[in-house]
């Protein structure tokens, strides 16, 4: 999975490349994911990354582009739907770029279409991304480490909250880890892990900062609390796609 | 710290860019970041991401190209010296670009390097880059995360041993976190890690993978579990860089 795209020969067999397309910016995107995207015969869209503005990394007009977002809430294509897609252009000897916002590894369900294009004897390289965890608190001055203050980050995916039966994260012990916490896919859930976070042992006024749609030019970004992060998310009606970072990074 | 650089106009004041140069391929640095160096007068590299092949990047031979780096036990350029030499080149007027490995923000020292250039008053921004801590393990095939197996990572350093009086990280309770833990500068402690997160109470039988010079044309990778991983290392004479991956998504 390490072969480069922009050396491809045209005797090389289509296949399928996954591309991290970054937090939302369209310049966030690495360079052997836009060359792949210029080399795509048919781009299958999130409605993160840089999709609003993929014109500006290659020649839509000569591709199919074709919207699979999974909307929070929203309008679903399904997932059986999307690599249905896949499968069925890379057969057919489409050069197949299946676009991701953020890395394809983390939270995109990158591995399960790389599995996908194996079983179907379809030849697929994975292009990673910048992650949103770590670029959007950035875009907002956050770091995810500083020396001497913390040795380790964990990103967690909110959508489940604490108590639920099919959450896979140990809370109380994550509060204790002793490094930056950065919740993904967390709007609804943010009041009940933070809640989740203080009965393990976070003090109420760890820093704190929600970062919504960053590296875009509708970032919205707020400072405050542990204790104060679900009302402050409130207030600000924040919606997704946002990030919130808790740790001593948040007040830096 | 979310404008673009590209946009830059001629008469904006010089400043430097902390550009998160990727895990090591030369492309797999950002399109943004790579604009920033095609625009630098002076750039400051690390041994790691895409400094080997900075001609493909830009034209090397217009810029001057300085190396900072801080080789793990081996030459250093002391964190003052490289601060001295970003100021004092951005003082004269010249457009500077810090490029380091990976992200600026994970264990890059990117949040001492923009301190030093807000207190100076000189415009620094930062271009986020592709974490090695995901993308090395993804070069190797193995995801950070995978639905319904895992819902969170963790990165952590492993510059210092677990007993060390300076460690900030709870291993014990990182053990039972629940997710993926991906350990970089951590070569010559594995074998005190692996100890500490079975003490923690991770089983004996947790895959782990360990890669080497992840995305580069040298590139090693072996897969092994977390009782292993420290002897796994000796034997086959992992030197840095490296990351290891501990979770059942090594298993995939």
């Amino acid at each position: 999975m390490n072969a480069t795209l922009h050396g491809r020969q045209s005797s090389d067999p289509a296949g399928v490349t996954l591309v991290g397309g970054g937090p939302g910016a369209w310049d966030l995107i690495t360079v052997r994911g836009m060359h792949a995207l210029q080399e795509a015969d048919v781009i299958l869209t999130d409605h993160l990354g840089p999709t609003a503005e993929l014109e500006r990394l290659c020649d839509t007009a000569a591709k199919k582009v074709i919207d699979v977002s999974k909307l929070p809430y929203g309008r679903q294509v399904t997932q059986e739907k999307t690599n249905e897609l896949i499968v069925s252009y890379a057969r057919a000897g489409k050069r197949v770029v299946r676009l991701k916002g953020g890395d394809p590894f983390v939270f995109g369900r990158g591995f399960e279409e790389l599995t996908v294009c194996r079983e179907a004897g379809i030849p697929c390289e994975v292009v990673p991304g910048v992650t949103s965890a770590v670029s959007v608190p950035a875009a907002a001055g956050v770091p995810a480490t500083q020396r001497g203050l913390v040795h380790s980050f964990t990103v967690v995916s909110g959508h489940l909250p604490p108590e639920h039966p099919k959450s896979l994260v140990d809370w109380s012990a994550l509060a204790r880890v002793g490094g930056t916490v950065a919740v993904i896919m967390g709007v609804r859930h943010a009041a009940a892990i933070a809640t989740a976070l203080l009965a393990g042992g976070l003090s109420a006024e760890t820093p704190a900062a929600v970062i919504q749609e960053g590296t875009t030019a509708g970032q919205r970004a707020f400072r405050c609390t542990l204790a104060t992060l679900g009302e402050t998310m409130r207030r600000e009606r924040i919606a997704a796609p946002a990030v919130y970072v808790i740790g001593e990074v948040a007040g830096l």
